[in-house]
This record gives C-alpha cells, structure tokens and sequence, in this order.
C-alpha cells in the first residue's frame, strides 16, 4: 500500500496534475470507474456474474485499479487511512447488525441495509 | 489488508450473506457507497472541497470504509489483488501519459483522460 | 413538460440557487439521485425487483421525480431537449443494433451493448 | 413522451430485450449512463462546465438521451408517470427547503440539502 501510495504521488506529481485533483473532482472520477466495473454487470444474471470468462476479469481488474488508485488518492487528500477506516467499519456494522438477528434472512436483509 | 480480508469475510460468513453478495450485486453496493461521498461534495467549490471541517471528515472517512468493503469484497469474489491491479495501472498510465506531453496542461488533461 | 420547466425554474430562482447549479454540479447531483434508485435494487433478485411491494415503488417514485428535476435542469443549462435527444438516440440505436442480428441474444447483448 | 415511450418498447420488442430490462438491470444501466455524462464534466472547472464548445455539447446530449431512454423505461416497468413524480418533488421541496431561509446561503444549502 505504501509503494502504491508514493507511485501515485510521483504519477500526479511529474504531469503538474494536482491542480485538478481536488476531492471535488477525484470524488467523481472515482464514481466514474466505478461505473465502468459496474457496466460489465449490467446485463448478467446474478449467476452468470459469479463465473466471468477469465479475459472479463482481466478487464474488471483493470476498473478495480483505476477505483483503487482514486479512492486512494482521496484518501490522501483527506488525511484518511483506507484501510484503517474499513476496519473500522466492519467492527461498526458487526455491532449494528447482529449475526443473530440477520442470519439469512434476505428479506430482512434488504430492510437492515436500506439507507446505510 | 489481510486483516481487513478476513474481518470482512467472517462478517459475512457469520451472517449467510454470501448469497447476496454475487459480484452484480457488490458492483451495485460499490456504487451506492461512492455516491455517498459524492454527496459530500457536489455543491461545494473546488476550494471548499480542499478544506472541509473536521467532523465532515469524519463522514467521509467513513464512506470510505464502506467503499473499501465493497471494492475488496468484490476483488475477492474475482480473484484479483486490487493494491497489485492499481500498482499494474498506474504504470500502464505512466507510459500512456507521457509526463513531457501531458505536464499541467488542463485543456489537454481532460482529452487525454477521456474515455480512459 | 414544459410545466415542469418552469416549476423548477421558479424554484431555483426563488432561492438564489442557480449559483450552485452548474453543469457540473448538476451532473453530480444527478448521479447521486441515481444512486438512490439503484439502492433500492441493489440486494433483490431480477425476479423481486419485476414485484416491488406498492410502498416501495412510492419510495421508488420519488426518486424518479428527483432524477428527472437534475435531468431537466442539466438540459436547460446546456439547451438540450431531453425528450428529443433520447428520441434521436432511440432512432441511433436502432440502426446500431438491427433487430435481426440481435434478437433475444443474452451472450450477444452483452457484447452488443458493452463500451455503448 | 407518449411518441418516445411507444418508440422505446417497440425497439424493445422488436429484439426481445425484455427479459434483460428487469428494473433491477434498468436502474445499473440508467446510473452507467449518468456516468458517462459525469465523465465530460470531471475535470472542468465550474466556470468550464458553464462555456462547453458546441461538439461537447452534442456528446452530452447523446448521453441525456441515453439517461432519458432508461429513466422512461424503468419508469414504465414500474407504472411511474415521471414528470408527474418531478411536479410532485418540486411541489414537496417547495414546502421543505423555504425561500426566505434558505435563499443564497452556500453553507446551509448543503446542509439544507444533504442527505435529500
């Protein structure tokens, strides 16, 4: 993570391009790629999404870095740790739905996720 | 991340969610959770989004958390290593973008990034 | 429609709004009024989501009613008539996509529609 | 609208596409398709946003279509008038954001809004 971080830094950094990263604008080309993984989905039943022919991955894994370079990159502009704040998050979530309550049930599922 | 890995994993393991978590549907969750940073920032000046207050942050932080859950849980499904599929694009970036070429040029940026 | 135009019109101008109303953040606001349809999709099966219970669709509906708000505000900034640019579009896609060498194809569709 | 709406299910039919439009399907096409508006104001300044060339313009309006195309057949699938739904938002924000408090304040705006 920490060689990611100083490879994007040098990227951005040697093409003057910090004047365009704000947050503002890594936010939405972060929301962009996300989108190019999800246009791979679009049309898949759930099942077909589940067994990807291997030249697809190779193209989700493509859109999987683009998401991650700028999610890091925002979370630098930030002062945040990414993966510090998933844990985070994991632990929050683990107390707010517990595992008794919400084993399973899809259409409680739905209802305990609404609005997160 | 290898800690984060296997929180995540037996928070959903813990709860049978796997059965909702097709690579469609995370994609989906994936996108949903960057909108909510999105929202943190879409009526703010560039500027403004350079110097939010602290408890925004803390917001944001936590979106972040969300997003990262999803991104990796995703990369987990398809078998990808998103800090090694981020660390292969930036390089492949390096060389797209050529710094000499591309250097704090904003009409040029945005040519040169579309479509990416 | 063109009722709708002008409701929306008054209602930026009574506040001073027009402001924040850039293309851009206009864009933005729409993808996030997008996301919040898709979060209530986003853990059903196909089949659930054809039968949404009439509260949900309610819920649904207002969302829609927000998209649209971005949609046609983003189009009046820009001098764009949503009806006729999606009319034309449809007319495009009928050429691009002969009905004869697509019908009924899952496989097909997928690789017909990718990168649209 | 009643002109588009018939043209978009008779090119719907005409391929028997209807078993991929499930909503679910509809509301990740209509949110990709948002992004690849997002995706032409990313990097622009607000003010850039505000002056696009004429042949930017044509390429957004491509994709407002394309947005168009998806919000009236989701819309459709789920017996939702869309501009009806808009009249109705507006009206209710109306009564919910009130001029007299909320005119030109950059900072409640987005309190005011957040969250919407």
């Amino acid at each position: 993570m920490e060689n990611l971080k100083s490879a994007i830094r040098q990227f951005v950094g040697d093409r003057d391009w910090e004047q365009f990263h704000t947050p503002k604008n890594l936010a939405m080309a972060l929301s962009v790629e996300v989108s190019e993984i999800m246009e791979h989905f679009q049309w898949l039943t759930p099942k077909q999404s589940r067994n990807l022919p291997p030249e697809k991955i190779e193209d989700v894994a493509e859109e999987i870095g683009d998401v991650m370079i700028y999610l890091v990159e925002l979370s630098e502009e930030l002062g945040i740790d990414p993966i510090m704040a998933a844990t985070d998050k994991v632990r929050a979530n683990s107390s707010k739905y517990p595992a008794d309550l919400v084993r399973g049930k899809a259409a409680k599922y739905t209802e305990y996720r609404q609005g997160e």
